[in-house]
């Protein structure tokens, strides 16, 4: 049998399906199923990908049989509709589009009105009765076609077309007269001619063949082409052709257009829900021209389409079994349905339908939870801008922490907490921030940053606050000294209002209405659901007894990192810690370390007792220890006086320890092998403050985590040093206590050697933030110079901060799995970098196998959604 | 049959040999074998590590049949040496080791003299005649024994003895009278009654018994156990003890002690040499007493003893087929050997010796290269201190580049310059050294600076220029604008002279004599035969015409690393790359990319010249761009006027490169790509400058290396970009010209997807020195601060940035080697890191099956000889 190259669709004679997509496209395959379905779309046909290749592989010449089916294909449309291509009286006009499997940047998008000339142009305005519509339409097509067909530059056209506005002082297309589109026209055709050497084919056959020829020349654009190189995606797909016929909303009052959704996606109510416009096409609705009028009122106006409509949204949801998004025009009071793809929607929206669809019986828990965005789930925990607001973006960054926040500008930490002791709500705006802005950051209601990508300093900890944030604003200069800052070439002084949107980036001038989070009975029923199915547990990186609380509030499982530098910079600490920083050896370290333990006692007593019956991983001190010290003049000097030094001895001991790639520098276990001093303390604190809870009846279960561990005897003497103080304690308090000592797995060679690194330790986590910068040999606080360029230009897909590489980074934690636990079958596994609250990296870490994943306390909900999304994935994968 | 745990040694009953290290420990093995050779050593026992692993695993009791064998062994011993152990008149005298199979840190060392007691003393006074030494001999075993046995603080008995000296005010332990030796003694026994609540044992079987005891328990000494647990050793191992009869040199003028060498260890001539001293002591040679006479003498002084002598060292030799360094004691005009082991010997001596052997027919090629230390190569080829001078070193830092230097100290390029103009020799002291230096690294005579490891800046600069450098000098500071730096406490002003040392590290105050190198016909020799036998080639890393010529004329095959960087610092073209740098977009970067063009294709083109015929690597611009950045603030104004900018808006724009981990920043292909002109404009220069020679009939073999690849789509993107340059120029000159695109290797990333990489790369360069720091998160500028600590504590048996971390970078190269080779069969790999020029790594490289090292000019000869060396090795491995 000879192969099929053209699949029909629409009338009763609908020849392909969804599942055909790699054959017939996307687009072409989700129309065939519409059709399939007896609703009615404009009726066309699909040349297939297999023509396409066909044509590649033979000197750009289409396949046998196909041009001869083509006007037998033309007919099928003609009797539909009732009109034919090329008539004079009655033309049928056709669209012509491209379609691959995927779709592609670069390729052919459309062709709108092909088949007219100057005779059926004379048809389609007496049919219309509306001559200014036929000439326009009439001159969109030329110069369409002209670009997008013969190759002539769009802009010559558009310069034809503002030449003629000028000349008549008129600013929109709308107040051309048909003389004007007249001339326009005659302007087009004569820059054809000279561009092409050849008259604008009239001929409608002849247009529709070089619109095909043209559709897929496409496919190898040197823009797809670098596309599919860059995505891996093979040359040989080819694209396939939609030819369908047009119809047209703005035929009169019997004529309309319109978009609706089959639920509200806002609320998520179950209710038809749609605007519509009598007299218009689609893209008047986009531009605004007039009020669209609620579906409702359809009801009144054609009460047959409505009905019809009704039936058709009805049908839709049931056989998507999903909430759709539907297009529509009425063309003299026939429906027509352009699209239907399941429609985007508030989590609030998304959580209601989810339940709602379960409840009717539509879909199975199962279904319900892969369909829910758990990334969107955030939403409901943080404030966003009120939707009715008209918001005019100022500038854009990283939306590095959801939620909204509006307040006064501050650009100091100090300032920050002044005004917040006054009961002003402020927003702090720096370069970037440094551990040292902790106590600006804790008293803002946001934190907008010039510099630093999703897991910088800000970000991280504005996340692990649960306080909106937008990074990376590269249009942001910061001028402190001037109390000023400049965005986007705007000034904004002190104490000026602005607005952030830390989803998606933006930011405001002015103080924007703000609406308030609220927590339904969907999401708890949602999330039952969720423990339902689950495998992966979820733990929480929370450094303080509030954050402690909060994750545990929502679900989790116990902390998997608590940074125990985040305690260090409070004002009363910090001083202890600079001395125990500078001192020049263990004995000058004694007694401010003496005077650090009861004080982290308390924070670990207070983190264990809100935990209490669930594990708690602490990390022993991780950051170079410059980081700490003091950087004003004054501060240094204070800090002199306490040590006894001279101001200038002081100032040159913090330049020694200052460092040239602080990231790969003497942090982590480096610091409690060169200082085991720390170390101890902090053991010490840990293990005292657990026995003072567990001889109280309180469960507690410490697990310590060593930093940075690159090598086994890293690991090794760090071990000795814990376990020597820990049974010290444990004994001298005469209790059991149940206590596990792990590592990060955050060095590339850590992973490499993991077999090494297993037989010793009680449990590995993955700190995928530090493994993504050694592994790509990339400092997240310094690739936003370069980052937005690689993901332009294709080189990267996604922020590798963001969503885990899973080819690279998550090779090194897959071997590191293999080789742990081959070592130590008992050993335990799980990840607390930031990938531990994407959806994507919380299936690879769900398919790599490891126990659980630890995010930030406002992740909770997300990640445990994730994790359950991963298992019924994994399960269904494995049955196939 | 029953276990045997006791061997003997000595007389004509030797039991053990050589081969035996595991049972008698390396000690108790090498004397078996001199034993068995027929050479009078002080006869012994050695006790089994069986006996021990038995000991630990039965309560710390000796195996059966053991103890009762002890005396019989004693009576072989008196047999021989005539003496009886505990003998009121003729006793004989022990000395007790441990020995293991390696040698290890923290165990026992030695009991000496072991048998004394009052009654023996009193006999060994009346047979030496020495009332004096019997007594020192007794007061030292108490001593020795006090402490290594009985466990009393060795400073509780020094106390004693400094107290007695300070009573009798004088100075030296010779100065103190038999009275004074007499009350010591007392006091020594009082203490250990005191600590011991014991007498001290004075029965001779008591105390060997206890020694034994003592030796076995110091393999679980926590040291012993520590330095096991770093390097993998098993507890189960054991010790051996070895008992021997002591022998003195100072019983008279019929005694003597001695050390000779089989030839002159200084040049390799074949003749014997050495020195004795009469009537002494080895420690009295050591101590520099008075001055040992040379060997020559001793045929006069006792003819006997000398033909003795000559015929054990001619049979050393022959037996061990290498230059021997003995040591021997006459006691009584009976000669003794008291050790034989391979002789060290300088650079020049290791050659004549391998050559002379080789000509002896004593060794064959293969051997005779074995046998040579391919890092020693380096010396022949630098200057050094004249061996005679005698050295005061005032501050020691690493050898960071080899050969000595002396010169006036200056503190910046500027200053070098000047008086390197008025052609005084200075050298350059730096807190550290960065690209700017580099005009002043050139003039002066060598380096020095205070941070930085092997591999910092300095290092690798100096060793590329073949200069002398000492970096990481902790006890160095530098007032820069003072014009002073303080040495270990010592204040060195400018144009003082100092004198560096930087194959030991050594820092000399004024201006020592040096030795210039000379090389030999023994030199051209041996790399004869190294051409013979090695696979890998060995390329090298040179940036300049000058750097290339040195390295073709030491035998390198190619350049494996030209840095194209490293042009940017001339004082010319330095302003050119400021403003190409600064500038705000393409357009502004046009002009000085076209003024650089033609400068390139001349460092190009020259270096094509002088390597023609060889492959030349060349790496496109790969450090973080703000490094060419001007720092002082006149600088700053320059390049602001000829930007005709604000110099507050330079100020601003420099700022705003700077990075926080720049080593993990922007550079290498990001550079690239974020400015392709850049990248586009280097790959003009080469293909131009190579088209150029290529037309005059000279043969160029262009190899582009793109730097830093972490994901294959940089590769791609950077490939395209050079594919497009090259072919453009290769056409206009209408030639053909091979040429070959290929990359680093240096993330983790590109060597975990080597796969991906290899499929569109011509070659791999491995470049371990950023591969270890990503691998192990190590800045290798910021690793001084730890690194020695960690050396010291064991963790790291070495400085990975000296000798490739094999376990973990290590695998990283042969996951990449695997991957590559599977992936494209035709791929070339090499290495161009550091570790090209380190024996140990070499081995590696060649075992992984790489096809080249590149390392600096001067290194190549050790390359070479390494390469051979690996070549052996491993055909000999497979054989076996």
């Amino acid at each position: 049998m000879a192969e099929k190259y053209i699949y029909f669709f629409g009338g009763k004679q609908t020849e392909g399906k969804a599942g055909m997509r790699d054959l017939l496209g996307g687009k072409g395959a989700n129309l065939a199923e519409m059709a399939g379905l007896g609703i009615a779309v404009p009726p066309g046909f699909t040349i297939t990908t297999k023509a396409c290749t066909y044509y590649f592989k033979n000197n750009s010449t289409f396949p046998p049989g196909l041009e001869d089916k083509i006007p037998s294909s033309l007919k099928k449309i003609e009797s539909i509709v009732g009109k034919k291509f090329g008539d004079p009286a009655n033309p049928l006009l056709l669209s012509v589009r491209s379609g691959a499997r995927v779709s592609m940047p670069g390729m052919m998008d459309t062709i709108l009105n092909l088949g007219l000339n100057e005779i059926t142009m004379q048809g389609l305005a007496e049919n219309t009765g509306n001559e200014f519509f036929a000439h326009d339409c009439y001159r969109r097509f030329i110069s369409m076609f002209g670009n997008v067909v013969l190759g002539i530059e769009g802009e010559d056209f558009e310069d034809i077309l503002s030449n003629t506005k000028a000349a008549r002082n008129i600013e929109s297309d709308t107040e051309l007269s048909v003389q004007d589109l007249r001339s326009i026209i005659k302007k087009f055709k004569a820059l054809v001619k000279k561009k092409t050497k050849n008259d604008f084919p009239d001929d409608p056959a002849e247009q529709l063949r070089l619109a095909i020829n043209a559709v897929f020349d496409s496919w190898n654009t040197p823009r797809a082409v670098a596309y599919r190189k860059m995505n891996n995606f093979s040359h040989d797909w080819g694209t396939a052709v939609n030819v369908q016929a047009m119809v047209f909303g703005n035929m009169g009052n019997t004529s309309a257009t319109g978009v609706a959704f089959t639920r509200n996606p806002a609320t998520g109510e179950k209710k038809f829900y749609g605007e519509y416009m009598v007299n218009a096409q689609g893209e008047d609705v986009v531009a605004g021209v007039r009020t669209p009028k609620p579906i409702s009122e359809l009801k009144d106006e054609m009460p047959a389409v409505y009905e019809e409509l009704e039936k058709i949204y009805v049908k839709l949801e049931n056989h998507y079994r999903d909430m759709q998004d539907l297009e529509f025009t009425i063309q003299e009071e026939k429906l027509y349905l352009l699209q239907t793809r399941n429609g985007k929607r508030t989590a609030d929206a998304a959580l209601k339908v989810a339940v709602d669809m379960v409840e009717e019986n539509l879909i199975d828990k199962k279904t319900a939870l892969t369909r829910l965005e758990a990334s969107q789930l955030d939403q409901i925990f943080h404030p966003m801008i009120d939707p009715k607001t008209k918001v005019k973006v100022l500038a854009k960054g990283l939306g590095a922490s959801p939620g909204a926040a509006t307040g006064k500008v501050v650009f100091t930490p100090e300032k920050a907490q002044k005004l917040a002791e006054e009961k002003e709500k402020v927003i702090l705006v720096r370069m970037d921030t440094s551990p040292e802005d902790i106590h600006g950051m804790n008293v803002a209601q946001g934190i907008l940053t010039a510099k630093g990508g999703m897991t910088s300093h800000a970000a991280v900890v504005a996340r692990a606050m649960g306080k909106p944030c937008v990074s990376g604003c590269g249009s942001l200069s910061v001028e402190t000294k001037k109390k000023r800052c400049v965005l986007n070439g705007v000034k904004i002084n002190e104490l000026d209002y602005i607005t952030l949107d830390g989803t998606t980036g933006r930011v405001m001038k002015d103080q924007l209405p703000l609406v308030q989070p609220r927590v339904t009975g969907n999401f708890t029923k949602v999330m039952s659901w969720v423990d339902e199915v689950r495998t992966l547990k979820v733990r929480a990186n929370a450094d303080t007894p509030h954050d402690a609380w909060v994750a545990r509030d929502f679900g989790a499982e116990g902390i998997g990192l608590c940074r125990t530098e985040h305690m260090f910079f409070d004002e009363e600490r910090i001083s202890l810690v600079r001395r125990m920083i500078v001192a020049e050896d263990a004995k000058e370290r004694e007694e401010p370390l003496k005077k650090l333990l009861p004080i982290q006692r308390v924070d670990f007593t207070e983190i264990f007792r809100v935990m209490e019956g669930l594990p708690v991983t602490i990390r022993l001190l991780d950051p170079p220890l410059h980081e700490f010290l003091p950087a004003s003049a004054e501060e240094i000097k204070n800090l002199a006086k306490e040590m006894g030094w001279k101001p200038s001895v002081m100032t040159k001991k913090i330049e020694s320890m200052k460092e040239i790639n602080p990231m790969l520098g003497h942090r982590g276990c480096r610091l409690g092998i060169t200082f085991p001093e720390i170390y101890r303390m902090q053991v010490r604190a840990i293990f005292e403050g657990a026995c003072k809870l567990l001889k109280k009846g309180l469960k507690v279960f410490p697990e310590i985590m060593i930093p940075l561990v690159g090598h086994i005897n890293e690991f090794k003497y760090s071990k000795d040093l814990v376990l020597e103080v820990a049974e010290e304690v444990i004994q001298k308090a005469d209790v059991k206590l149940p206590y596990k000592i792990g590592t990060m797995i955050e060095l590339p060679r850590a992973a490499l050697t993991a077999d090494e690194i297993a037989k010793e330790a009680d449990f590995f986590s993955f700190g995928t933030n530090d493994l993504t910068q050694t592994t790509f040999g990339l400092s997240r606080d310094d690739a936003g110079s370069f980052l937005p360029s690689y993901i332009e230009k294709g080189i990267l897909e996604e922020d590798p901060f963001v969503s885990l590489d899973q080819t690279g980074t998550g090779q090194l934690v897959e071997i590191a799995v293999k080789k742990g636990r081959e070592a130590n079958k008992k050993i335990h596994m799980g990840i607390c970098g930031e990938h531990g609250g994407d959806p994507a990296s919380i299936s690879f870490f769900h398919k790599t196998g490891l126990e659980y994943v630890s995010c930030s306390p406002f992740r909770v909900p997300t990640a445990l959604l994730s994790a359950a999304q991963a298992a019924i994935e994994h399960k269904s994968r494995r049955k196939k």
